[in-house]
């Protein structure tokens, strides 16, 4: 029996949208959570704008076991993530002493200014989620987690935060190289092993580079068995095929 | 005056869900569009599921003015992106003559297969977007435009399809070093300029190197005078404060 553990994941910034930063955790995250058995199915990136976050929120923590949500929580006027989360969950914010404490490691009393303790500001009820790098913590409350936009602090987080969730089979992976058989070539026959293996996902991917195409199929499923079911037939397919002049 | 264009952009694969590939596009496409005048507002990443791309462009393309996609209109099964949408706006799709001229170009007519038809169905009142690396075209209909993935061919489809976009008033960007004054220092500050300042918003970016934190004060709007005057103010304000050791 396999189970299933869904997550999704929310950017807040507007300098991601504005392409003046380029994300770097999207892709850690995906690859972190689907080794450890969670399956991430959705990711959005919204603007620092509290209606937009709060509902934003409140869609995924219900369609989703977990949401991960990265930035937004350091000590300036542009960082609202965890007041909109309080708001979203309906329950309170205040600084709470515990961040405060974690905060006294790092800054001295004269150098807690009223800024630096709006990283201190928690939810009623959440869980803090330490931050060895800058202190300044992350939380936990209900199934949503809040960590840090800086990519060197979300990892910490991550990696304190994850071993306290549920997580489900771990997806396998297969990946066959096409070796030359173009896409359009196996693309009827791949979608016929596709019908036969509904409890398996197929992929393919052609990538370009200046080598030229290169085609890649992926099954993933989480039983082990369908999965090598499904990879022996593609691999007949493909030794059936010939291969062509063109790659896609 | 000034005049705002919005846009989402939806990223369609599995592939980016799980981390196998990582995202390429979307800084790409967020730089792209603020450096023309079309404000990125929203990015959504969801798999390869027909209800799921159905239910996500008809959000999208009704709250924005234009909803770009990227992903799923290559050869293979797996490939429901131009199909999806046709069903989202309720128009019919099928294999359009003018997409199979352009694939003849690359193809001779034993090797357009089945499966690279697929690459020809366009939704019935689609503009063909050419691409000029492969043939297989994307496609604008209404305001929703369709791209692949793949970001050398997606780059060049862009390029394609932006002439014929409406587009509004350009960004104004002022980016401030803080030169060592930490973010807690500066975050008192800098919100009262915030709230002074209701025509332009106003970011604090720390990042994390080997070689330290180092924030910036970034003003963006769409009215030069105003960022002009918002950004005197910061740098009057981080004139006035001195530096202290704790960087966030």
């Amino acid at each position: 029996m396999t189970v299933s553990v869904s997550a999704a994941l929310l950017i807040i910034g507007d300098e991601i949208l504005s392409g003046r930063t380029k994300d770097k955790n999207i892709g850690y995250i995906a690859e972190y959570l689907t080794a450890i058995g969670i399956d991430l199915r959705e990711v959005r990136i919204i603007p620092d704008v509290e209606a937009e976050i709060v509902d934003t929120v409140n869609v995924l923590r219900r369609r989703y076991d977990y949401l991960f949500t990265t930035g937004g929580i350091g000590p300036t006027h542009d960082d609202i993530t965890a007041d909109s989360v309080a708001k979203a969950l309906g329950v309170g914010i205040d600084i709470d002493p515990r961040a405060v404490a974690l905060l006294q490691e790092r800054y001295a009393a004269h150098e807690l200014t009223e800024a630096r303790l709006r990283m201190a500001r928690i939810p009623a009820g959440a869980e803090l989620i330490e931050n060895p790098i800058s202190r300044a913590p992350g939380f936990m409350i209900e199934n949503v987690i809040v960590m840090a936009g800086v990519p060197s602090i979300m990892q910490v987080m991550l990696d304190q935060v994850v071993p306290k969730l549920r997580t489900g089979s771990v997806m396998v992976v297969e990946t066959i190289e096409a070796h030359g058989v173009p896409e359009g070539i196996y693309g009827g026959g791949l979608a016929e092993i596709a019908k036969e293996n509904p409890e398996v996902s197929i992929g393919s991917y052609p990538s370009f580079s200046s080598a030229g195409f290169r085609n890649q199929i992926v099954i993933r499923g989480k039983d082990p068995v369908a999965v090598a079911t499904a990879r022996e037939a593609v691999r007949a397919l493909l030794n059936d095929l010939k291969t062509d002049q063109n790659p896609l």
